[in-house]
């Protein structure tokens, strides 16, 4: 595939950071301080978002459905979306998805947030990996669900692990409080440690899920985004099992933008219906309609799969960049786990640096990266470092302010110099 | 003020319905069967709906936010949306409101939802009125929330009832099931009746919430489209209260869009910090972030006032034209109950048909109604009409139908003859 420069894509005009810093406080989630070079959220680089496209879609929306888009929208999502969303899953999964198997969502957030608190009863468990999502357990624990975690190796979490945990139940025994409401999991571009469960593993983890008769979350926000041409990624846990006993949560947030707040979910018919019959669905209709409608137009133009091959792209880049300045800069008892996929690197430290001094010297050289322990409980020292979130050069210059701080001597103010 | 034509506003090419009737199926929640006079739904006529308008706030937001309107939103919300949605109800109430009183929602069903859902605990009982919105006690029952009804009049719940509600507890006693989780009401523009509750009422409600410590939860959705000129509008029962004890849902659902999905809550800081930082939004972000930013823009430059004052304008011709044909075409056994804004009227019978029979013979008539037991407990047959769905030409047509099919003569195939 040929490289795609920034300057070709249809992107908004980039701001510079210094013009927008004031106003962007109270309007986006978080803002990078001053001189930073930030590695830590998973967000991709403001830069990278296509605003232009957007822009577009939504006037096209509005133009081709008219009032339409403004009204109460088809309660599990509008027809066009699922039907779009629906052929993508059976082109990647290799099994036949229909619209009947989708539910728009307002974002993988949403999902959890329904999931929690409509198929599953406060007091209920829910299984996580030893390492995963940080906020998606926050959202379990704030609906008063508990997070238990399942161990995992480089591959993900581990069927037998899982066995085990659903054999002996919830940790308080018997009854309603002690029920497991569902196992949740990010098998492909995994967050922190950016592993993809291969497809054997995915068999033996469903095999379990079904034999134990527990409900598998998948979440595949990164899914989208592959970063090697070969081989192909394993299909979904959704499509090997039929979609049945599996809810996948998909999201536009890590490819247009978050602040859409469109996602998906698929799943069997059943459910699906089950799900989107609930009174919100009711009251409301479509969780997000108009929007659904806007990025149903780039789906069906080839707008959506342009942009996604310009991302992978630069995501490609940027990863390679920042994997070879860190093996370049630092040494070879950090280990660095290259990703076939996503936003992010996990790091494991040999050098005798607990998390909190990594975390500390990498500051004081003015890099920003995520604690491990943020995910889990990590064996040795480890890092999350997200490479979508800058772009190369940058990427480079934070490798080797991390392999100087990193290094045996304690950081000093050299660093200013050297970067 | 001076009559608003629907062709002075700048609305979208209205696509006649039955070009559009095909692909609506799908797209939008629910289509009218041809022929077929609408009065049942609570939705704004699709004409009414600033397709225009809204095209351009999308791409203004785009141009002005750049990337940061699709980015991870602030999460209660960005601060130009509450900004101004502070300083009006600022002005509104008479009651100073910040931003901090407020958090953006995506829409009052999600509203609702996410109250039901953090704000009680499965088995706990919510009071409603004896007639009120029949999706939001969906909500409520979908949530595993018991809805209680508290007797109410034509001014609204009853105090003294509310009172004797609290003081029973919930029905099953003492304990956690037996909770009270808060108060639901819709103390402006009643859904259904069209009542706005006096002032003195509000204050003694409020008082009896206050010393029996129950939160009030009061759906606004209709409370800006006010159709009278005079007397001003009651404050909101959360400006009375100064926002202790009060959460308020707003919404452009009725106004704008319900396909936006976007609304807001107003309540003390406190209790709106608490809500926006619930894992929900610390992971998602502001709800409805782009649709935020787009919408702020209209309520900063005044387009969202210009479209509101003649939204009202339109409203309250299809209002008189609706009572005034009613009143012409039906007995006077019919009693209609001319509201002071919204979107409905509540009309009562001593014709002596039942609800079934009215609904019945107005079907026959080619015309849909809501049968009044939808909206819960009815003293005699009831139906409620909106006048926010069709011209005033179609509403007058609907009037002359129901006469009609409700004299004392069985409808017969004259109906299509007459009307």
């Amino acid at each position: 595939m040929a490289p795609v420069r920034q300057r070709d894509l249809p992107y908004g005009s980039a701001h510079s950071l210094s013009h927008t810093r004031q106003w962007r406080r109270g309007v986006v989630q978080e803002v990078t301080p001053w001189g930073v070079l930030d590695l830590g959220p998973g967000y991709i680089e403001p830069a990278l978002l296509p605003v232009g496209v957007i822009r577009d879609a939504y006037a096209r929306a509005l133009e081709e459905y008219g009032s339409a888009a403004l009204g109460y929208g088809h309660n599990p999502g509008a027809l066009p979306l699922r039907a779009q969303l629906a052929a993508r899953a059976t082109a990647q999964g290799g099994r036949p998805c229909g619209p009947e198997h989708v539910v728009v969502t307002a974002g993988t957030s949403q999902a959890l947030y329904l999931l929690a608190t409509s198929l599953a009863a406060p007091g209920d468990t829910v299984l996580v990996e030893a390492l995963g999502y940080d906020l998606g357990q926050r959202i379990f624990r704030d609906c008063a669900l508990r997070p238990r975690r399942v161990a995992m190796d480089e591959s993900g979490m581990l069927p037998d692990a899982l066995d085990r945990a659903l054999a002996e139940g919830a940790p308080d025994g018997a009854g309603a409080r002690g029920r497991v409401a569902f196992v949740y999991l990010t098998p492909t571009h995994h967050n922190p440690t950016g592993a993809t469960m291969p497809l054997e593993r995915r068999h033996r983890l469903l095999q379990v899920a079904a034999e134990r008769g527990v409900l598998v979350v998948e979440d595949d926000a990164y899914g989208e985004l592959v970063l090697t041409d070969d081989p192909a990624p394993s299909p979904s846990l959704a499509a090997l099992a039929g979609y049945r006993g599996v809810v996948r949560l998909c999201s536009f947030s890590k490819t247009l933008g978050p602040g859409l707040r469109l996602g998906w979910l698929v799943t069997d018919p059943a459910l699906a219906e089950r799900i989107a019959s609930h009174g919100l669905f009711v009251s409301g209709g479509s969780l997000n309609h108009i929007t659904s409608l806007a990025v149903s137009g780039l789906l069906a133009d080839g707008g959506y799969d342009q942009h996604l091959g310009a991302l992978r792209s630069l995501l490609r880049q940027r990863r390679d960049a920042l994997v070879g300045a860190l093996r370049e800069a630092t040494d070879d008892r950090i280990r660095i786990h290259r990703p076939q996929g996503g936003f992010f690197l996990w790091l494991q430290s040999d050098l005798g640096l607990g998390e909190d001094d990594l975390l500390a010297r990498a500051e004081g050289a003015g890099v920003r990266v995520a604690a491990g322990r943020r995910f889990g409980t990590t064996q040795v020292p480890s890092v999350r470092l997200a490479f979508s979130f800058n772009p190369p050069a940058l990427l480079e210059r934070a490798a080797h302010r991390l392999g100087t701080a990193w290094s045996s001597d304690p950081p000093g103010h050299q660093i200013g110099v050297t970067s």
